[in-house]
């Protein structure tokens, strides 16, 4: 139900998903390469510049922040700007897209993820050589148990999830900024032990270029259950307090 | 009375405080769990990653400081979005709410912090051996006296609390993101005196992990003689103000 | 005339001058007190970290930028939020305020900031032996002759003034942001010839605990004469931009 | 037609180009003339102060995208505050200019340029003698071919131009900020290959003074490229896209 979806979302009304749902992808698509170019082009200058690891680690986590908050403004009423598996699915979770649009979506994030390494392959010269492949990859860090890189990715996932969910509709003009600051936050605490990384999609192309493959599946169970957990955290809070009367804050 | 209420904070309307407080004080806990899990989070990432002190300060200062614009954003018309013990106290001094709310927000603050402690000990490995709640105390600087980390805590609070009432209600959009610029210069501000701690409940977690309580009185003197200030100040500008209409700044 | 007034300011309406200048000067005293105090308190930290030159440069930039901005919205709409002898200038050369306005703000503005140092003595210990006033002056740099301060000096001025004359009331939500973002990079960028100073009440305090005069009186030439430009440039811009009619930017 | 330039830019309304295109294109000239100045000022102080090349590129990368922010918002219901001969060129694509009105503001840009190098000269002791003329230059990085340099300004031009014509329009309040934004990941992205300029007029005024042109071509080839695929892709995604009602995100 449409009355629903607005009330949630607060953007796209008098969609026809039967229509658009291909076109939303399409647009998803454009938006998750373009992010994903400039996200992973970011992470290759500072290997450039021989910048060292944690003043880059906090070039990326700031500029990321950035670009998913300008992403959010540039795609947000058209194909959604989630550009993350996880953002996805719960939408789908909440009703506010079918699991139809969701498969389109995750197609396109993975498909943008690996145009977005052959974007650098352009931008960039000898990308194998220079290691960009491997530079671009996160896996767990040395020492890390596996329970604890899940732990870790579902919480850092339950933030993302509730933030994108709650500030980005509530507070249309400010919310995509107020994510974007959480982003770099998560980024940054999630560095040390499971590489702070909350979207799939953004690992899918490094790793296939690379070819390695080491733990990725942590990363999928964790994010899953970080956003499940989100989803219906999210529901629960709205249905209890959907009898107040919400002023415009 | 609900009319000033509303005129003061701009926020919750037609709340029923006597079916809602104990479901607010329950946001309350979420809201501060999540906030200093967070920022306890960036002091643990950069202590892990090795960053040299003043680095680790200025990463705080400004990560701490978007992160309380963005959970005022977050849960600012759930619970208020205060977790903090001052900032709560002073909300109850303008008739904002009743003692019996206050005294459940202090037990939700200071549960979320101790909650905040545990979720760490999952997260990251080996807390207690690598140091981590030692890390995470506030406690004065060495050759600082007691009534210097006063002054320095009641100036803090004063400006903390001063700006809570003022901006996070009158400029609804942009308060909060202020309100948290403003908190990272005075924790930046307070960080050679008293250690730069404007919350008590961020105090308390830590403090009972490590048991270690040296003169923690201090801050609950200053916060509280701040916030006190803080409060009159407010309520003689409002009555001297109240006969000027202003514009929509 | 208000009409004027409000076209131009889009702050203060219906307001009694002959009533309400003393305390809008109050109010100014009080803004321009905790500003100063929290600018002074940035560069003495910066001080008592023991940071580099530049790193404390860039520092005070960035956080004295956001100052600005917080303190606009803050005391925007009781004082004007001007805490600037040449903001305050520019603002009698539009009309807003009467002469006898200015002057009170002028002493308000002055006397604030030789209180905000007497806070700097109560809040950090041994101001004097450990070369905290002196560490507040501003003075122009070795080598740079008098004409270039004044030329930097007047640039700067002009600058800052166009951009709260213009910004600040334009786009009312996030003018003093942006006029906050403006200034830190004006402050930058006279740091190597006059010393970045744009504010001739935060010279005053600092010069008067030094008893330090040494060529405050370029600072006072440069800025009038850039804060006057801007008066003339602005009213010309307006005269000749009135025919149009704007749409809310 | 004057209903689609509205719905395209959301900014100037009721305009008689007849009459207001020498206006505005002076307004340009005056917007671009003080942009150039603080951004080559940004370059110069850091060159004075001895900042290594990689902070220095941050600071330009940061401070540059603020001041891009902070020049829309303070020109852009002026002349536009495009200060860019790509975002000029792509507003004439999109039919919001005449040819006339494009060629009059790319005069302003380039003598805004040399002006605001003339205004360095004025601030800043010895311009010839320290270098500044070749530190303000931008050219291709030792050892990156024609076709990479073009390839990397047709991307950031794409982003910068779509970004522009999108943001900036749509989401009136917060478009200019988050543009900035955006602008300083692009300046830091192509930095290691093209020299990181994605503004024609910014090239100018520097290869002129110092008389230094080295492959200055690859830029006017790479941003055209760009602009253009941006000012038909924006057009496709609105014809595309003009069946569906947005709310206001």
């Amino acid at each position: 139900d449409n009355t629903n979806e607005s009330a949630i979302s607060g953007r796209l009304i008098n969609h026809d998903y039967t229509t658009f749902h291909y076109r939303t992808a399409a647009a998803e698509l454009v938006c998750t390469t373009i992010y994903f170019t400039l996200y992973f082009s970011i992470i290759i200058t500072c290997k450039r510049l021989n910048i060292d690891g944690n003043s880059s680690l906090l070039i990326v986590c700031y500029s990321g922040g950035l670009l998913v908050a300008a992403f959010i403004y540039l795609f947000g009423n058209i194909s959604g700007g989630y550009f993350s598996v996880s953002v996805s699915f719960v939408t789908v979770m909440i009703g506010k897209h079918s699991i139809r649009t969701f498969l389109l979506y995750i197609v396109a994030q993975l498909v943008g993820s690996i145009l977005a390494v052959c974007i650098i392959c352009i931008l960039f010269p000898h990308p194998q050589s220079n290691g960009y492949y491997t530079s671009l990859l996160i896996i767990p860090n040395h020492g890390i148990g596996a329970s604890r890189v899940i732990a870790m990715e579902l919480f850092l996932s339950f933030v993302a999830c509730y933030a994108f969910l709650t500030i980005s509709n509530w507070h249309a003009s400010l919310g995509p900024l107020v994510t974007g600051f959480l982003v770099s936050t998560l980024i940054f605490i999630g560095s040390t032990t499971g590489g702070g990384c909350i979207n799939l999609a953004r690992l899918f192309g490094p790793a296939l270029f690379a070819n390695i493959w080491t733990k990725q599946y942590l990363y999928w169970i964790g994010t899953w259950l970080g956003s499940t957990a989100a989803g219906f955290f999210t529901g629960y809070v709205h249905q209890k307090m959907d009898t107040i009367k919400w002023t415009d804050v």
